[in-house]
């Protein structure tokens, strides 16, 4: 038998089936894809902020359909197919995306291979700090420690996110965009789960004086660039669908890899 | 108090010693490093591959020396001191030099983009995988579960490792090293301390009829070429300075961040 988390609702809506709808004619290069992941919208994300021609597929990594488990094994979302070859794992295929179409739209990656090298360090960071300690906040149960030490934890990894940008932003890099941005984007436009879920994300108001300065208002200015960003609101679905999925981090009943490694107390898988 | 792992020997020796001397005069280029760190060795086998001029500086990471920790408050070795600012994490380390220097030696990444992503989900796997798998066995102690199980899994991480290589090799990629045999070396030059700790990292023969076929013989092909690398011979120390450092992680009471991070249920913090 499937697990609950299998009994979803089976296609993007809002925005983002606008979106499928543009991109459902045969291309080269095919994205498998689950609406509501958060690592395939960053490689979404990315296809869409450099332009590329792709065609969307449509795929329930809980009932990994033939056409998927032949050409990647494990069955992940996403897997992109690019001359009939797989290749996975949401930032090397956004790294590969850039190093393939170097000439389209949006530059992924900054030039300067010092600031190329700390833009990966703090990309690096995303995924084995930021994520995790999302991940513990959202499926943290009464009983084992505080939810206060969760939030702080995540709170925390957030403000040495935001005192490592550039000071005047918007962006991570500055001005324009960068993976870096686009590897958080989805978990930032996310954050209401604490709200529903949690009893709040308790990130510090504004300073009282009003200072643009601080992590706080660099955060929000970050967060109000990136959630306004065209390839982010038209990659994600309408709210009401992702509730039932949530539902089952918040009650720390999901089965998907990243809950599972989350309850063994690893980070992501 | 220093914790015991601080009582180590202080110097790079054999070898080493003598790539040490070799590199002891200023240079822009700056490597703080720990002879014993197998994440350092990764960077220095890769200035040394692409013959890179540096300056190395032998630091003790649990007595960090204010000259690091000014440049990196983490006080993480490695760390490559670049046009005076600090850049960290092996892999993308590694990575900045190649961008950096990419008229210099060995090109760490090939030049295909699906070639490189495919080196690149590799890469990962070695740090995901196995590395964390590595130090489960390494670190394991009766009573939990059985070193079998441990040991099997470790083997099945070097086998699937093996599985993906070009055929003929010797190295992954083929005839030339790139950077997924780099980030690998530093542990396959470790491996004896199963055999001394452990009982014996337990790796299948053979074929009988010396088949060179097969995940085994590719993979002691590969172990082979790595072995024998100038690189990684020469930033290797003397055997008899690293037992001390590795009991610890036999009798699992090292208090590396690595070391933690696996007797938490972790993988590489």
């Amino acid at each position: 038998m499937p697990p609950p988390d299998a009994d979803l609702h089976p296609e993007a809506t809002g925005l983002a089936r606008k979106l499928v709808n543009e991109h459902s004619e045969p291309q080269p290069l095919k994205l498998y894809a689950g609406w509501f992941c958060p690592f395939v919208q960053r490689v979404w994300a990315a296809l869409e902020e450099k332009g590329i021609p792709y065609q969307y597929i449509e795929v329930n990594p809980y009932h990994k359909p033939r056409s998927l488990l032949d050409l990647n094994p494990r069955g992940l979302v996403p897997t992109l197919q690019y001359d009939n070859k797989p290749l996975y794992e949401s930032t090397v295929v956004c790294e590969f995306l850039e190093d393939a179409y170097p000439n389209h739209g949006l530059r992924l990656l900054p030039e300067d291979p010092y600031v190329r090298a700390r833009m990966r360090i703090w990309t690096d960071f995303v995924t084995t700090r930021i994520l995790p300690s999302f991940h513990r906040f959202l499926q943290f149960q009464p009983g084992n420690s505080s939810i206060d030490t969760v939030r702080s934890e995540f709170l925390d990894t957030l403000k040495q996110f935001a005192d490592a940008m550039d000071e005047q932003g918007p962006y991570f890099l500055g001005t324009e965009p960068s993976l870096v941005d686009i590897v958080l984007a989805p978990w930032a436009v996310r954050l209401w789960v604490f709200d529903h879920y949690k009893g709040g994300l308790g990130m510090p108001e504004e300073d009282r004086a009003g200072s643009a300065k601080g992590s706080w208002p660099r955060w929000r200015k970050w967060l109000a660039a990136i959630e306004s960003r065209r390839s982010i609101k038209e990659t994600t679905s309408e709210m009401e669908h992702y509730l039932p999925i949530y539902q089952r981090y918040a009650d720390d009943t999901a089965q998907s890899e990243l809950a599972k490694a989350t309850r063994a107390g690893k980070g992501v898988p």
